[in-house]
Protein backbone atom coordinates (compact mmCIF):
# COMPACT_ATOMS: atom_id res chain seq x y z
CA UNK A 1 0.00 0.00 0.00
CA UNK A 2 2.72 2.57 -0.78
CA UNK A 3 0.35 4.18 -3.28
CA UNK A 4 -2.83 5.70 -2.85
CA UNK A 5 -6.09 3.83 -4.16
CA UNK A 6 -6.86 4.38 -7.38
CA UNK A 7 -9.91 6.73 -6.86
CA UNK A 8 -8.02 9.10 -4.37
CA UNK A 9 -4.94 9.31 -7.04
CA UNK A 10 -6.82 10.58 -9.36
CA UNK A 11 -8.18 12.83 -7.40
CA UNK A 12 -5.01 14.79 -6.26
CA UNK A 13 -4.26 14.44 -10.64
CA UNK A 14 -6.88 16.59 -11.15
CA UNK A 15 -6.17 18.65 -8.07
CA UNK A 16 -2.67 19.46 -9.17
CA UNK A 17 -3.82 21.04 -12.33
CA UNK A 18 -5.25 23.95 -10.57
CA UNK A 19 -3.01 26.68 -10.55
CA UNK A 20 -0.63 27.28 -7.68
CA UNK A 21 -1.51 23.66 -6.12
CA UNK A 22 1.48 21.28 -6.21
CA UNK A 23 1.62 17.70 -5.63
CA UNK A 24 2.20 17.85 -1.59
CA UNK A 25 -0.43 20.55 -0.94
CA UNK A 26 -2.83 18.52 -3.33
CA UNK A 27 -2.23 15.34 -1.49
CA UNK A 28 -3.76 17.41 2.13
CA UNK A 29 -6.82 18.84 0.01
CA UNK A 30 -7.77 15.12 -1.36
CA UNK A 31 -7.47 13.96 2.20
CA UNK A 32 -9.95 16.76 3.45
CA UNK A 33 -12.35 16.19 1.00
CA UNK A 34 -12.57 12.78 2.18
CA UNK A 35 -12.63 13.96 5.62
CA UNK A 36 -16.20 16.11 4.92
CA UNK A 37 -19.34 15.12 5.33
CA UNK A 38 -20.92 13.72 1.88
CA UNK A 39 -23.07 16.40 1.65
CA UNK A 40 -20.02 19.42 1.60
CA UNK A 41 -18.66 17.35 -1.61
CA UNK A 42 -21.22 17.31 -3.44
CA UNK A 43 -21.55 21.02 -2.96
CA UNK A 44 -18.26 21.80 -4.09
CA UNK A 45 -18.87 19.51 -6.82
CA UNK A 46 -21.50 20.94 -7.50
CA UNK A 47 -20.85 24.47 -7.41
CA UNK A 48 -17.74 23.66 -9.85
CA UNK A 49 -20.17 22.54 -12.59
CA UNK A 50 -22.95 25.22 -12.70
CA UNK A 51 -20.31 27.72 -12.32
CA UNK A 52 -18.89 26.21 -15.57
CA UNK A 53 -22.36 25.65 -17.01
CA UNK A 54 -23.84 29.19 -16.15
CA UNK A 55 -20.98 31.28 -16.77
CA UNK A 56 -20.20 32.77 -20.14
CA UNK A 57 -18.23 35.46 -22.02
CA UNK A 58 -19.79 38.78 -22.97
CA UNK A 59 -20.66 38.71 -26.64
CA UNK A 60 -19.47 42.71 -26.26
CA UNK A 61 -17.12 43.06 -24.38
CA UNK A 62 -15.57 39.60 -23.61
CA UNK A 63 -16.18 39.87 -19.61
CA UNK A 64 -18.00 36.85 -18.09
CA UNK A 65 -21.89 36.87 -17.50
CA UNK A 66 -24.58 34.16 -16.54
CA UNK A 67 -26.58 35.22 -20.09
CA UNK A 68 -25.26 36.59 -23.64
CA UNK A 69 -24.50 40.43 -22.77
CA UNK A 70 -23.17 41.40 -19.57
CA UNK A 71 -24.67 43.60 -17.34
CA UNK A 72 -22.23 46.56 -18.09
CA UNK A 73 -22.63 46.49 -21.59
CA UNK A 74 -26.61 45.85 -20.53
CA UNK A 75 -26.31 49.33 -18.24
CA UNK A 76 -27.64 52.34 -20.63
CA UNK A 77 -26.82 54.41 -17.56
CA UNK A 78 -23.37 53.79 -18.22
CA UNK A 79 -21.18 56.41 -19.73
CA UNK A 80 -20.40 55.40 -23.23
CA UNK A 81 -17.81 58.07 -24.35
CA UNK A 82 -15.02 55.70 -21.90
CA UNK A 83 -13.54 52.34 -22.71
CA UNK A 84 -11.77 50.88 -20.31
CA UNK A 85 -9.31 47.99 -21.95
CA UNK A 86 -8.22 45.07 -18.96
CA UNK A 87 -6.26 41.87 -19.54
CA UNK A 88 -9.10 39.99 -17.93
CA UNK A 89 -12.12 39.77 -16.69
CA UNK A 90 -11.52 39.58 -12.80
CA UNK A 91 -9.57 42.98 -13.45
CA UNK A 92 -13.57 44.44 -14.24
CA UNK A 93 -14.27 43.52 -10.76
CA UNK A 94 -11.43 44.73 -9.19
CA UNK A 95 -11.97 48.15 -11.29
CA UNK A 96 -16.05 47.88 -10.27
CA UNK A 97 -14.99 47.21 -6.43
CA UNK A 98 -13.78 50.60 -6.55
CA UNK A 99 -16.98 52.44 -7.94
CA UNK A 100 -15.27 55.49 -9.60
CA UNK A 101 -15.21 54.25 -12.88
CA UNK A 102 -18.50 54.49 -15.06
CA UNK A 103 -17.23 53.68 -18.18
CA UNK A 104 -17.74 50.53 -20.11
CA UNK A 105 -14.97 47.51 -20.93
CA UNK A 106 -13.42 45.61 -22.90
CA UNK A 107 -11.31 42.61 -21.85
CA UNK A 108 -8.12 41.80 -24.00
CA UNK A 109 -7.72 38.12 -22.70
CA UNK A 110 -4.27 38.63 -22.06
CA UNK A 111 -1.03 40.94 -22.66
CA UNK A 112 1.66 40.44 -26.38
CA UNK A 113 4.06 38.14 -24.97
CA UNK A 114 6.23 36.59 -27.52
CA UNK A 115 7.81 34.57 -25.05
CA UNK A 116 5.04 32.73 -23.75
CA UNK A 117 3.60 32.28 -27.67
CA UNK A 118 1.33 35.01 -27.35
CA UNK A 119 0.86 37.42 -30.72
CA UNK A 120 -1.65 40.36 -30.94
CA UNK A 121 -3.65 38.04 -33.15
CA UNK A 122 -4.46 36.27 -30.03
CA UNK A 123 -6.10 38.40 -28.24
CA UNK A 124 -9.49 40.32 -28.23
CA UNK A 125 -7.91 43.50 -29.93
CA UNK A 126 -9.28 42.75 -33.47
CA UNK A 127 -12.70 43.04 -31.31
CA UNK A 128 -11.88 46.36 -30.18
CA UNK A 129 -11.65 47.73 -33.12
CA UNK A 130 -14.49 46.54 -34.30
CA UNK A 131 -16.32 47.83 -31.54
CA UNK A 132 -14.69 51.28 -31.85
CA UNK A 133 -15.34 51.48 -35.39
CA UNK A 134 -19.32 50.77 -34.78
CA UNK A 135 -19.82 53.21 -31.71
CA UNK A 136 -19.52 56.06 -32.74
CA UNK A 137 -19.73 57.42 -28.97
CA UNK A 138 -16.72 56.42 -27.94
CA UNK A 139 -14.03 59.50 -27.12
CA UNK A 140 -11.45 57.95 -24.79
CA UNK A 141 -9.85 54.97 -24.52
CA UNK A 142 -8.15 53.78 -20.76
CA UNK A 143 -5.80 51.92 -21.00
CA UNK A 144 -5.46 49.66 -17.59
CA UNK A 145 -3.74 46.63 -18.12
CA UNK A 146 -1.03 45.80 -15.04
CA UNK A 147 2.51 47.66 -14.74
CA UNK A 148 4.03 44.62 -16.18
CA UNK A 149 6.65 44.77 -18.97
CA UNK A 150 4.16 42.75 -21.40
CA UNK A 151 1.27 44.90 -20.15
CA UNK A 152 3.40 47.72 -21.11
CA UNK A 153 4.28 46.66 -24.54
CA UNK A 154 0.79 45.79 -25.51
CA UNK A 155 -0.61 49.34 -23.92
CA UNK A 156 1.85 50.92 -26.61
CA UNK A 157 0.44 48.78 -28.97
CA UNK A 158 -2.98 49.45 -29.22
CA UNK A 159 -2.21 53.09 -28.79
CA UNK A 160 0.15 52.78 -31.96
CA UNK A 161 -2.89 51.05 -33.58
CA UNK A 162 -5.78 53.63 -32.30
CA UNK A 163 -3.18 57.06 -33.43
CA UNK A 164 -4.60 56.99 -36.77
CA UNK A 165 -8.45 57.19 -34.72
CA UNK A 166 -10.09 60.61 -33.50
CA UNK A 167 -9.60 58.71 -30.12
CA UNK A 168 -8.27 59.93 -26.96
CA UNK A 169 -5.45 56.85 -25.24
CA UNK A 170 -5.47 57.01 -21.89
CA UNK A 171 -3.41 54.81 -19.29
CA UNK A 172 -3.76 54.53 -15.87
CA UNK A 173 -1.33 56.05 -13.13
CA UNK A 174 1.97 54.15 -11.93
CA UNK A 175 2.92 55.71 -8.53
CA UNK A 176 3.20 54.58 -4.83
CA UNK A 177 0.24 52.70 -3.90
CA UNK A 178 -2.28 54.93 -1.11
CA UNK A 179 -1.03 53.36 2.07
CA UNK A 180 2.42 52.45 0.65
CA UNK A 181 5.83 53.48 2.32
CA UNK A 182 8.10 55.67 0.22
CA UNK A 183 10.96 54.05 2.21
CA UNK A 184 9.41 50.72 1.13
CA UNK A 185 8.97 51.39 -2.49
CA UNK A 186 11.15 49.78 -5.60
CA UNK A 187 13.25 52.46 -7.85
CA UNK A 188 11.18 51.35 -10.81
CA UNK A 189 8.03 52.74 -8.61
CA UNK A 190 9.43 55.59 -7.27
CA UNK A 191 10.60 56.68 -10.60
CA UNK A 192 7.23 56.52 -12.34
CA UNK A 193 5.83 58.17 -9.42
CA UNK A 194 8.17 61.58 -9.73
CA UNK A 195 7.76 60.91 -13.84
CA UNK A 196 4.15 61.02 -13.29
CA UNK A 197 3.84 64.25 -10.67
CA UNK A 198 1.12 66.43 -10.48
CA UNK A 199 1.26 70.03 -9.90
CA UNK A 200 -0.50 71.23 -6.48
CA UNK B 1 -21.32 44.54 -11.26
CA UNK B 2 -19.19 44.88 -7.84
CA UNK B 3 -19.83 41.53 -7.22
CA UNK B 4 -19.44 38.73 -8.96
CA UNK B 5 -22.32 36.35 -10.14
CA UNK B 6 -24.13 33.94 -7.78
CA UNK B 7 -22.38 31.25 -9.02
CA UNK B 8 -19.06 32.37 -8.94
CA UNK B 9 -19.61 33.55 -5.69
CA UNK B 10 -20.77 30.43 -4.70
CA UNK B 11 -18.03 28.45 -5.85
CA UNK B 12 -15.56 30.92 -4.28
CA UNK B 13 -17.14 30.05 -1.30
CA UNK B 14 -17.01 26.73 -1.80
CA UNK B 15 -13.39 26.56 -2.65
CA UNK B 16 -12.52 28.81 0.62
CA UNK B 17 -13.39 26.42 2.62
CA UNK B 18 -10.19 24.10 1.67
CA UNK B 19 -7.90 24.24 4.10
CA UNK B 20 -4.72 26.66 3.34
CA UNK B 21 -7.46 27.98 0.42
CA UNK B 22 -8.41 31.82 1.40
CA UNK B 23 -10.68 34.43 -0.19
CA UNK B 24 -8.29 35.33 -2.82
CA UNK B 25 -6.67 31.93 -4.18
CA UNK B 26 -10.59 31.06 -3.94
CA UNK B 27 -10.96 33.92 -6.59
CA UNK B 28 -8.22 32.90 -8.55
CA UNK B 29 -9.36 29.18 -8.53
CA UNK B 30 -12.47 30.40 -9.52
CA UNK B 31 -12.02 31.96 -12.38
CA UNK B 32 -9.48 28.86 -13.29
CA UNK B 33 -12.24 26.96 -13.30
CA UNK B 34 -14.72 28.81 -15.84
CA UNK B 35 -12.09 29.12 -18.23
CA UNK B 36 -11.16 25.52 -18.52
CA UNK B 37 -13.24 22.97 -20.84
CA UNK B 38 -16.18 21.58 -19.76
CA UNK B 39 -15.08 18.19 -19.80
CA UNK B 40 -11.55 19.27 -17.17
CA UNK B 41 -14.18 20.80 -14.81
CA UNK B 42 -16.16 17.71 -15.10
CA UNK B 43 -13.32 15.64 -14.51
CA UNK B 44 -12.51 17.32 -11.37
CA UNK B 45 -15.66 17.24 -9.47
CA UNK B 46 -16.75 13.82 -10.11
CA UNK B 47 -12.94 12.87 -8.80
CA UNK B 48 -14.02 14.79 -5.85
CA UNK B 49 -17.30 13.27 -5.73
CA UNK B 50 -15.78 9.22 -6.65
CA UNK B 51 -13.50 10.15 -3.98
CA UNK B 52 -15.74 10.44 -1.13
CA UNK B 53 -17.72 7.88 -2.11
CA UNK B 54 -15.54 5.19 -2.54
CA UNK B 55 -13.40 5.88 0.55
CA UNK B 56 -14.51 4.49 3.99
CA UNK B 57 -12.17 3.79 7.41
CA UNK B 58 -10.66 0.61 7.69
CA UNK B 59 -12.68 -1.45 10.33
CA UNK B 60 -9.78 -2.59 11.91
CA UNK B 61 -6.71 0.09 11.79
CA UNK B 62 -8.93 3.22 10.45
CA UNK B 63 -6.97 3.62 7.41
CA UNK B 64 -8.44 4.51 4.45
CA UNK B 65 -9.56 1.81 1.88
CA UNK B 66 -12.01 1.26 -0.69
CA UNK B 67 -13.73 -1.54 1.09
CA UNK B 68 -14.47 -2.54 4.58
CA UNK B 69 -11.15 -3.73 5.15
CA UNK B 70 -7.57 -2.53 4.05
CA UNK B 71 -5.24 -4.22 1.85
CA UNK B 72 -2.03 -4.25 5.24
CA UNK B 73 -4.73 -5.48 7.37
CA UNK B 74 -6.20 -8.01 5.12
CA UNK B 75 -2.14 -8.98 4.37
CA UNK B 76 -1.28 -12.35 5.92
CA UNK B 77 2.56 -11.65 4.78
CA UNK B 78 2.70 -8.52 7.22
CA UNK B 79 4.41 -9.05 10.54
CA UNK B 80 1.52 -9.34 12.97
CA UNK B 81 3.99 -8.98 16.16
CA UNK B 82 4.47 -5.27 16.01
CA UNK B 83 1.71 -2.58 15.83
CA UNK B 84 2.52 0.91 14.37
CA UNK B 85 0.15 4.35 16.18
CA UNK B 86 -0.08 7.15 13.90
CA UNK B 87 -1.78 10.03 13.76
CA UNK B 88 -3.67 10.26 10.49
CA UNK B 89 -4.16 7.81 7.54
CA UNK B 90 -2.03 9.98 5.45
CA UNK B 91 0.92 9.01 7.87
CA UNK B 92 1.00 5.18 6.89
CA UNK B 93 1.61 6.26 3.34
CA UNK B 94 4.65 8.03 4.42
CA UNK B 95 5.66 5.35 6.30
CA UNK B 96 4.79 2.40 3.67
CA UNK B 97 7.23 4.65 1.11
CA UNK B 98 10.03 3.70 3.05
CA UNK B 99 9.18 -0.07 2.92
CA UNK B 100 10.73 -0.46 5.67
CA UNK B 101 8.13 -0.99 8.47
CA UNK B 102 6.87 -4.59 7.63
CA UNK B 103 4.38 -4.73 10.35
CA UNK B 104 0.61 -3.29 11.15
CA UNK B 105 -0.75 0.33 11.89
CA UNK B 106 -3.24 1.59 14.48
CA UNK B 107 -4.86 5.14 12.99
CA UNK B 108 -5.83 7.41 16.11
CA UNK B 109 -7.65 10.14 14.25
CA UNK B 110 -5.71 12.95 15.72
CA UNK B 111 -3.65 13.67 19.33
CA UNK B 112 -4.66 14.28 22.51
CA UNK B 113 -4.58 18.48 22.67
CA UNK B 114 -7.03 19.87 25.58
CA UNK B 115 -6.45 23.56 23.21
CA UNK B 116 -8.48 22.69 20.56
CA UNK B 117 -11.15 20.24 22.38
CA UNK B 118 -9.44 17.05 21.55
CA UNK B 119 -9.51 14.57 24.70
CA UNK B 120 -8.26 11.07 24.79
CA UNK B 121 -12.02 9.48 24.35
CA UNK B 122 -12.18 11.54 20.91
CA UNK B 123 -8.92 9.34 19.49
CA UNK B 124 -9.18 5.80 18.37
CA UNK B 125 -7.22 4.95 21.72
CA UNK B 126 -10.78 2.28 23.03
CA UNK B 127 -10.31 0.70 19.66
CA UNK B 128 -6.45 0.29 19.69
CA UNK B 129 -6.44 -1.54 23.39
CA UNK B 130 -9.73 -3.89 22.19
CA UNK B 131 -7.61 -4.48 19.38
CA UNK B 132 -4.63 -5.46 21.39
CA UNK B 133 -6.92 -7.22 23.84
CA UNK B 134 -8.25 -9.30 20.96
CA UNK B 135 -4.75 -10.03 19.40
CA UNK B 136 -2.42 -11.64 21.43
CA UNK B 137 0.40 -12.15 18.31
CA UNK B 138 1.20 -8.17 19.09
CA UNK B 139 4.44 -7.94 21.06
CA UNK B 140 5.21 -4.57 20.16
CA UNK B 141 3.62 -0.75 20.02
CA UNK B 142 5.68 1.13 17.96
CA UNK B 143 4.51 4.74 18.51
CA UNK B 144 5.28 7.21 15.29
CA UNK B 145 3.88 10.19 16.03
CA UNK B 146 4.29 13.78 14.93
CA UNK B 147 7.46 15.29 16.90
CA UNK B 148 5.08 17.99 18.39
CA UNK B 149 4.30 18.79 22.16
CA UNK B 150 0.73 17.71 21.34
CA UNK B 151 2.61 14.27 19.83
CA UNK B 152 4.66 13.81 23.35
CA UNK B 153 1.88 14.02 25.41
CA UNK B 154 -0.42 11.39 23.25
CA UNK B 155 2.54 9.06 22.98
CA UNK B 156 3.19 9.33 26.61
CA UNK B 157 -0.69 9.10 27.81
CA UNK B 158 -0.90 5.74 25.43
CA UNK B 159 2.75 3.91 26.32
CA UNK B 160 1.11 5.08 30.46
CA UNK B 161 -2.12 2.91 29.15
CA UNK B 162 -0.31 0.43 28.05
CA UNK B 163 2.09 -0.20 31.27
CA UNK B 164 0.69 -2.57 32.74
CA UNK B 165 -0.01 -5.32 29.83
CA UNK B 166 3.23 -7.31 28.44
CA UNK B 167 4.27 -5.48 25.94
CA UNK B 168 6.86 -3.28 24.87
CA UNK B 169 6.46 0.06 23.67
CA UNK B 170 8.78 2.33 21.61
CA UNK B 171 9.06 5.40 19.80
CA UNK B 172 10.24 6.37 16.32
CA UNK B 173 13.89 7.75 16.80
CA UNK B 174 13.70 12.03 16.96
CA UNK B 175 17.35 13.31 15.47
CA UNK B 176 18.85 14.99 12.37
CA UNK B 177 17.10 14.09 9.51
CA UNK B 178 19.10 12.60 7.01
CA UNK B 179 20.41 15.41 4.54
CA UNK B 180 20.31 17.98 7.28
CA UNK B 181 22.94 20.21 8.39
CA UNK B 182 23.80 20.34 12.10
CA UNK B 183 24.46 23.85 11.46
CA UNK B 184 20.83 25.17 10.48
CA UNK B 185 19.26 22.50 13.18
CA UNK B 186 17.30 24.01 15.98
CA UNK B 187 18.21 23.39 19.65
CA UNK B 188 15.55 21.38 19.96
CA UNK B 189 16.19 18.69 17.47
CA UNK B 190 19.80 18.95 18.15
CA UNK B 191 19.23 18.11 22.38
CA UNK B 192 17.18 14.79 20.98
CA UNK B 193 20.02 13.85 18.37
CA UNK B 194 22.29 14.09 21.36
CA UNK B 195 19.94 12.26 23.95
CA UNK B 196 19.41 9.27 21.32
CA UNK B 197 22.97 9.00 20.38
CA UNK B 198 24.06 5.16 19.55
CA UNK B 199 27.44 3.60 20.47
CA UNK B 200 29.48 2.66 17.07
Amino acid sequence: MSSYPDCIERLISELSRLPGIGRKSAERLAFHVISKSETDVKNLSEALEEAKLKICSCAICHGICEGSICSICDDVSRDETVLCVVEQARDIFALERGAIFRGRYHVLGGVISPLSGVEPEDLNIDTLLSRLEKDAAVEEVLLALNPSTEGETTSIYIAHILRSQKLKVSRIAYGLPVGGELEFSDPVTLARAIDGRRNL
